[in-house]
């Protein structure tokens, strides 16, 4: 009998997910549907094929939703992540799975009881980072631990970055995920665990307490700390150890520059500026660095951060137009919000850029007293501009995911992460088929 | 025929007002209630004189409030701003005039219209800051427009301190007034006008943005930027001035050491400590400190703050006691609620202690082709524990004018605040009587 899945939302990082699905269709009987608020998109996406479909949803027409989602056996939820509660409790009624790539949110998370008594499973966090981060993780985790040992040491880091050949401005940084996100990182106080200490890191610090990291065959990075990496001593079964950081990574330079756009305090997003739409980034820049005198701004920039003109800290804060007499235009609008308007147009991939998802683990462990270290990488580029290592890397787990849960080879129920083997093992070796592959490297 | 005065609010900065209607009462023959949730404290403030009553009061009691509020002639609310149109839509229905010392909220705007149309004032912002700084500035700025003067900066300074006499710690700072908003100050950014050019200034630089003040027979101080000084502009209607700025005082110092709490992000507010009940002092420096190492923790400090153990900025520090392995004990605290805890144990008025009110105006004017500079000067110690300066300087204007507005001699309606000559001139004129008083110097 024919599996029904519904996918619902058909945005950019729906690509390689319906990829996937499509050539998968006919060996496992699947019947897709791609769903979305624009029937246009939903129909391009699906594309021709006779086990494809589309169809208009709107998330806030119960009814609609009830009765779309009555006629499948999974849904894929793409959806904002505030939304996804919503097609979870429709799920609830018509009893079917539901797998996102989002965060467990607390409401997700009251769910999970009714979840259980319904056979149901909603499996969350299964994509990139949530998702592959869990995946791989978890298996080192478990190897060291079936060999009886013990992890003193857990870092995780995970970046969405320009491929090294389209790597052509001085941030060496292009947008392949959401501006508002990136613009807005750091805001946070930062909380990790550091030889058995507690550590906090204020947004004040957060780009310039950073770490190098080498990565064999792909080059030098840097990373900045998340905003919580206790939540997952818990989770991921670690609480012997005493350093547990997860980080974001940048290409090396970044960190230090961005971190002139955060004091400078172009990255604030907590006021409106007054009359925001007349403002130029000159404006700005001058508002924000203390002193007076528009025809001084440059040596009042040089004075404040401490660089000299001819460097390449100048360069890059010149290059993003910042002393230029344009405007965004954007009225009520934040520091953060023009700052954002000015990079979405300088950080934009460009037609035939491509991109690159880069994940890093680094473990230390005792085994028969002995201490030992592993890491592992993974560096995916970009297809095409549909074809993104975010869109490959976030797609194909929904996919294999969704594909086990049919096949009736994940047992879990109730709300979930995918952190048990029955998720990890066939979900790393079939990404491997696709070149997603982890380099482990022991010492 | 006598006059009905309504208290509502029998807390600390009540005293000095009921003192001054008490002694009014008879003069005037006004009957006075004093009404606090607590019926105990409003009965020993009105005290024993027979115009003097006393009653219980819940706010959150529609129809108790009503009855209560309609047997007065004028409401003066003491009670935390969040409640102030709470009582000020009981005085429309009751159709009584309100006077408050708080800022004017959204949602007291919005009453202005029927308070007009009904003949009521609802006079706000009428205590010290907000209140005596308004009548004294306006009465500056009147002076020079009615000369026919342009003002060119205007600037304005506020400060609640603890008299030199009995400022004996390292910071030369007692609490007078709320620690909460004195520990979260400077988390916003401030904006202001500095020679007809905008500034910002983002939160990690308010205390590093200083002033230096010295007050002729008072001493030195140095001030930070308020939030927003740009929302004067309109009111005081000093269009032309190119500065614009408003800020607090502190003593010489002050600002540097806060400076150091802030950078290490003991004031920061937005993430609860895990198990923050069990973290000592000593626990949450190491956390928040670069770098692991307990036994270390001294010289990691100073290593971050660029000081030596010699230093008074250490030297203030450690008298916070941070060092030490005592724990505040409270749970699901911030960093900012822990220090706010300690600081209101370091930093408390001591039983025989005096507080001390500093407010400072510095304005330049364009007179006749000709520059111009005048500078007023406020100083204020309190008298006793319960008659310190901040009730004194927040209750007598209070008082005052509720007594303009009894004797008919205020002709303004609707939502106000004091900027007009019929509430700056007879209140400055009595405050004077009391001591209150400002010098100006002009050059």
């Amino acid at each position: 009998m024919s599996k029904h899945i519904l996918v619902i939302g058909a945005g950019l990082s729906s690509t390689y997910l319906i990829e996937y699905l499509k050539k998968n269709a006919a060996e496992h009987d699947w019947q897709i549907t791609i769903a979305d608020s624009n029937y246009q998109l939903a129909l391009s996406k699906a594309g021709d094929g006779e086990r494809m479909h589309a169809t208009t949803i709107q998330t806030e027409n119960a009814e609609e939703l009830n009765s779309i989602i009555a006629a499948h056996d999974i849904v894929i939820s793409l959806l904002p992540p505030a939304l996804h509660v919503t097609v979870a409790k429709v799920c609830l009624q018509q009893k079917k799975h539901l797998i996102t790539a989002s965060y467990v949110s607390e409401e997700m998370q009251k769910l999970h009881t009714d979840a259980l008594k319904n056979n149901l499973l909603f499996l969350n966090e299964c994509g990139l980072d949530p998702g592959i981060d869990h995946l791989s993780a978890m298996k080192m985790i478990d190897n060291i631990h079936r060999n009886g040992g013990v992890v003193n040491t857990f870092k995780s880091y995970c970046g969405g970055l320009v491929a090294p050949e389209y790597d052509n401005n001085p941030w060496h940084y292009k947008f392949t995920w959401n501006p508002r996100n990136v613009v807005l990182a750091g805001q946070a106080t930062a909380r990790y665990l550091e030889e058995g200490e507690l550590k906090f890191i204020g947004p004040s610090r957060i780009f310039t307490q950073t770490e190098n990291i080498e990565i064999k065959g792909s080059g030098s990075y840097e990373s900045y700390a998340n905003r919580d990496s206790l939540g997952y001593i818990g989770p991921y079964g670690i609480k012997h150890a005493g350093t547990v950081l997860r980080g974001t990574l940048r290409k090396k330079g970044f960190c230090n520059q961005w971190n002139m756009l955060a004091k400078i305090g172009l990255t604030d997003d907590t006021f409106i500026i007054p009359d925001s739409e007349k403002i130029t980034y000159r404006q700005l820049l001058s508002a924000l660095i203390p002193g007076t005198g528009m025809p001084q701004l440059e040596k009042r920039v040089c004075a404040f951060l401490g660089i000299t003109p001819d460097s390449s800290d100048y360069h890059s804060i010149a290059w993003l137009g910042l002393f230029t007499e344009e405007r965004a235009g954007i009225s009520n609008a934040t520091p953060a919000k023009i700052l954002q308007y000015l990079l979405e147009r300088k950080w934009a991939l460009e037609p035939n850029d491509l991109d690159m998802i880069v994940m890093y683990h680094y473990l230390a462990y005792t085994l028969r007293g002995e201490k030992h270290q592993v890491s592992s990488s993974l560096v995916v580029k970009g297809e095409s501009q549909s074809l993104t290592a975010m869109a490959k890397t976030v797609g194909l787990p929904l996919g294999i995911a969704s594909k086990l849960v049919l096949e009736n080879r994940v047992k879990s129920r109730g709300v979930q992460i995918p952190l048990q083997p029955e998720y990890y093992l066939p979900t790393l070796d079939e990404l491997e088929t696709f070149g997603i592959r982890f380099e482990e490297h022991h010492s």
